[in-house]
């Protein structure tokens, strides 16, 4: 009887609303195995080092079945710099437990991670394939159509910023503006998903910040000043990773008091405070926080097929002995959805901006009619609102006394 | 041909996601009528103020179902204090256009706004029939068993705190705390929700901090430590309106510089400072804002249902000529909930907190486990999440080469 081929799976980074369904897809690649042990990694990269391994039953799929409804990495996943050493460490781990096979789901940061692994363990000898599986709701990587992940936090986000518009708007006689802070670390795609509903200038929201295009304080207070006049309220939706003219981060947040411990957000409390001083507007700070990667109850369908597509191709290319690829997603004809495989090499260390194709010269809304089109097919389902007549009431002839 | 009654309903407050289920409810509640003459307020108390009428066509209820459906007062709500000279503008204002029934969807302002409003018409020698729809996610209205517009708002925050939780938990060799802040205004009904899918002491939350009782920063502390050793993480619930042991608000946030533009909130910020630089741990601070009251998409079904029914009761009463009532909600044996009809006088300049019985005396979650059973039937749907079981992996026999 042969060895079981070994093979493992680690979740890492910041979890998507769909991560789990990657782990649940690739347990599925595997469902028809007889000769296959798959182990969990426990708690990420971390997880990797210390070799931690939890039997995964892969034969028994459908007791994993819930994994399609949880969020939060249900593995562990974590963020962890990696040192060489560490790389050496994680290659013993898994020589010792005898996994040929590794595939880590993951983003910018671990696909660098699982090209590292693969180009230790040729120089060390060890015959191992590696492959990565995209997650990110930042949708910043490159050489696919798009992240799975993305399409669940782009849902919430257009759903949010219009369910507080619709609520500001009808408090306008006590507010002023709202500025709605969205994720996406140093690109724009999220805060773009914000537009989804918007059909017209008076649609939220009304102003929108992008990564992509460097933050002017003066001009921005001078958009909202007309926005407000205009309309008497304004939404503005701020990214995150906001930079000034010289690319700087316009905001961050320190986790903690150690040097590193910062990420990026904040922003939105900055302006909001600039609202009030300089304008002497009322504005309220709305950070849709870690909700944004999380929300189960916001999950697109379409978001959570792809993430289970991607685990699941990322299983199959491990049986044919492929290595060094990421699952990436492709659009066919009709947007359908199809699965590639992308040389590692072409992943790592780059950061996919939002595509100048889909950012307009517009000074309030800077994001191309194209971009609603390229989301429609990832968001999955949405419901239009209704809105009250405002006719003021004229006497009609059946009011005549 | 006699004269048509007139008829006048507004939306005041902070709007509920189900705030226009209660106008579409009280639309309903005249379909059959043919000499009625229904008018919608345009703005809430300042509408009434400055004569904000809309006709709205109930004889075509069916054109209005999508109020069910959307956040955000469908006529324009908003805040204002109430001078005695507006008093009479409303009712002078009623009277030029010959309403004799008003009803205002509202809280605890609303309320007594109402009661002024009759009260001031009796004294002005003005026929005018005036009833109190309740709405508030504060759940801060007596002589209810709760209030429409709270199941919803719960039905997000228990949602949004487990999902804040399993996000956390996989992140916790990155992240150890996060302060949840929740809204409820002076009183925990709603800080008190999140727990609703907690079982144990390990699930989430781990604290929560409600404005009943004098919030102790020491202690605090000490219950964060102590959740964070155990764990390796917490999540902390506090509610927006934490009082110290002097009855003062914690905090408030200045909405805009003038002095009487405050609203309650950021204290999750400053407890999660606090962590931070006392106790060395990384924390995040979660607002989750002002979705609480108008995300559609955690409606509860049984919330909508509810908010429709008081509408449609108000209807009801006002056909039968009644006056100076709130309806209320009962519950009944299995709890069903009808409604009542509830004095404004015995609602007026009233507070009601959480209730004593759903109280405990846990140091860290002071919440009576009867106050799920309580939550139940008002909370809507909600879904049970798997778990991944991480028993390390033993060699099996199966494993044997």
């Amino acid at each position: 009887m042969p060895n079981k081929m070994k093979i493992a799976i680690a979740q890492a980074g910041g979890p998507t609303a769909v991560i789990n369904s990657s782990l649940y897809g690739f347990l599925k690649g595997f469902s028809h195995c007889d000769n296959v042990q798959v182990y969990g990694i426990y708690g990420g990269i971390a997880g990797l080092i210390d070799g931690r391994f939890i039997h995964l039953n892969h034969r028994a799929v459908g007791e994993y079945e819930w994994l399609q409804n949880v969020p939060g990495a249900a593995l562990g996943a974590g963020r962890k710099p990696l040192s060489e050493q560490d790389i050496g460490r994680i290659i013993l781990q898994l020589k010792e437990k005898g996994v040929s096979a590794l595939a880590i789901v993951g983003g910018n940061g671990t696909m660098w991670s699982c090209n590292q692994i693969a180009e230790t363990a040729r120089e060390m000898g060890y015959n191992l394939q590696v492959i990565g599986i995209p997650k990110t709701v930042d949708n910043d990587l490159v050489e696919t159509d798009h992240t799975p992940g993305y399409g669940s936090a782009a849902r919430f986000v257009a759903h949010a910023v219009r369910d507080l518009a619709f609520d500001l708007e009808s408090m306008k006689n006590f507010e002023n503006v709202r500025v709605v802070e969205t994720m996406g670390r140093n690109v724009g795609w999220l805060a773009a998903s914000s537009t989804y509903f918007r059909n017209s200038p008076d649609d939220a929201p009304h102003i929108v910040c992008l990564p992509e295009i460097p933050f002017n304080m003066d001009q921005f207070l001078e958009s909202v000043n007309k926005v407000h006049r205009r309309l008497g309220y304004a939404i503005v939706v701020v990214s995150e990773g906001l930079k000034d003219k010289h690319g700087n981060s316009v905001s961050e947040i320190e986790l903690s008091k150690s040097r590193d411990h910062k990420v990026l957000g904040g922003v939105g409390g900055l302006v909001s405070e600039r609202i009030t001083t300089e304008l002497g507007l009322s504005s309220r700070y709305e950070n849709l926080g870690i909700l944004q990667r999380c929300t189960h109850f916001m999950v697109s369908n379409q978001d959570r097929l792809e993430a289970r597509m991607v685990g699941e191709k990322a299983a199959e290319a491990l049986l044919e002995g492929k290595s060094d690829i990421m699952i990436g997603l492709q659009r066919g004809l009709g947007h359908a959805m199809t699965s590639s495989e992308v040389p590692l090499s072409r992943v790592v260390n780059q950061e996919r901006s939002l595509e100048s194709q889909f950012i307009s010269d517009d000074n309030f809304v800077p994001i191309a009619s194209s971009f609603k089109e390229w989301l429609y097919p990832i968001i999955g389902e949405t419901c239009e609102y209704g809105r009250m007549e405002m006719r003021p009431h004229v006497k009609a002839i059946g009011d005549m006394k």
